[in-house]
């Protein structure tokens, strides 16, 4: 949950979560995690996550279109869930939408919605549509289940612990750049990030596979930019962490976005939100299996990037020689 | 769910409808009762609802303060719960708020949202915050659970039912009315109305008293006024209905603000929404008994309004002699 948080809202999300209960009773997992997680009567998990796009804010009309927004409203919920472990099963969907906007979007953000979730199995079985004088929100909740001996949180992560990243890191930011700098032709020549960026794909099936392992502590997705996610696991862990900038995972198409537009690519990789990579946490000598089972299992790479300090280490990192270097730069707000 | 339907979102709800699964495998209940049901491991169900609340569409800022926003969310998501005959348990809440709202408006709606919900056992255990440039957008998705044989649908209703409703009618509407007339001595004279309209009571105990009673066929929660929800009754139950105009409860309070601003109370009462009672059918010979059992149990009175009538009669009105009237004209948008 809360995948889009400006630096403003960190605080104003604090002190809500003091009105919130703790974990207790049934409750198994509170605010601060990716989901909540309550006692399912079969002995599992029942898990609850809700994100919303809301328009200028997450997205234009001009960026996308309403088959792509239900898909990307859908894939930024599977996210959360795939975050903990979880096999995704039944969402609703809240559709607050201007008077003016065409009808069919309704259905088509309805229709991606129902694809992306179909992807993984799971529903689309309710929701509900408003009208509005302002902006488009769209708003879903996704429930999914989870073994209560295998869900994955923020806060398991050990001192020693390797840090390993799905995927690569960057993409997304790289099209959404390449889309803002509104040029056909750059479109074209980067079609790859903007699809990356259009399209986010969440590791629901990589998720599984590594809560599944035992072996993993912790995991988080990267939906605030991996700088930000890293150290939400290391705040609620208690350590520390330092990511090794030369073991980042890039692709070539990132690469040459960030070239072609001048943009600093260790910002794009570090601070930039929305890639929907999982990070996840394990011990040094199980690291390299769960990320071979994962690549067998799904096609994915897994790539160290890292390992977990003791608390009071903060969050640090070292070039290819191991010599620290100073803090990157913070991100960029979506249309800051 | 789907409270607030001006009549035209009711054809692109249908249209949506189309695209979302029947009910099946573990989907008992699909779109188009108060809440969608899965089977939950236990033997019950688990229902799902979601509703929102739209600045300028559903409230105002000036006619709502934050704390009480939060709890009108909870209220009428809980209201959607009481309808199935269920117990409301767990919630979660998206709150999109402007940038320049001041910052005590989420904490102040978050607090009245779990204070609601705390009155009927259920926590607020999670959700998001998020800014926009435009109008404050509040949504929450409740969970509950009801027994599954003890559940009530808006398809059970059969023709010799009697109708009943619980509370009174109509009470909301004129509370609404006399804020729209801005003037502080009509506030202050119809107090009451007012409280109504801003704190509506959602029934959950009298609808769990109802449910467990086993003998009630069908029940739905009058969110867009008696007229409009009897008619999701008869549609979905297949069948007709008559409405004895006057047996419907309202309360003397109501009738004075009506007379006070020159409202024409049948409308108030028939064609409004937001009174959050709940409808409900039982065969006449039971109806009376489970009026008692509620009044029992929770105090709330109870009222026999009409009775069923096979399919193909439609939806008709008498007046106390017995005799046919023309159907009252159609009700008032929010802010139309």
């Amino acid at each position: 949950m809360t995948p889009h948080e400006p630096r403003g809202e960190r605080a104003m999300i604090e002190r809500i979560r003091t009105l919130l209960p703790r974990a207790g009773s049934d409750v198994l997992i509170g605010p601060g995690d990716d989901c909540a997680a309550i006692a399912s009567a079969d002995g599992g998990l029942l898990l609850l996550t809700c994100d919303v796009l809301v328009e200028d804010r997450h997205f234009t009309r001009a960026s996308i279109g309403p088959r792509d927004l239900g898909r990307r409203l859908a894939a930024v919920n599977l996210s959360d869930i795939a975050a903990m472990g979880g096999e995704p099963t039944h969402a609703l969907a809240s559709l607050v939408l201007p008077q003016d906007l065409a009808p069919e979007w309704s259905l088509e953000i309805t229709r991606g919605i129902s694809e992306e979730l179909a992807r993984f199995g799971a529903l689309l079985i309710g929701g509900n549509l408003s009208g509005t004088g302002g902006g488009i929100v769209a708003d879903l909740t996704l429930l999914g289940r989870v073994e209560r001996d295998r869900v994955l949180r923020r806060s398991g992560a050990r001192a020693g612990d390797a840090i390993l990243v799905t995927g690569a890191l960057g993409g997304s930011a790289a099209g959404l750049h390449v889309l803002a700098a509104r040029s056909p032709e750059a479109e074209q020549t980067h079609a790859a990030v903007v699809a990356i960026h259009r399209r986010p794909r969440p590791r629901v099936r990589e998720g599984r596979t590594v809560a599944r392992s035992g072996r993993a502590h912790a995991m988080i997705d990267l939906s605030d930019g991996l700088a930000t996610d890293l150290a939400h696991v290391c705040r609620e862990s208690g350590v520390g962490a330092e990511i090794d900038l030369a073991a980042l995972p890039v692709l070539d198409e990132t690469r040459a976005a960030a070239a072609a537009l001048g943009l600093e690519l260790q910002r794009l990789v570090l601070s930039c939100g929305e890639d929907y990579e999982l990070l996840f946490t394990a011990d040094e000598a199980d690291a390299a299996e769960i990320a071979r089972e994962v690549e067998a299992q799904t096609g994915t790479r897994v790539t160290r990037i890292g390992r977990i300090l003791e608390a009071g280490r903060g969050l640090r990192y070292v070039d290819a020689a191991g010599n620290a270097v100073p803090k990157p730069a913070p991100g960029w707000d979506h249309f800051g």
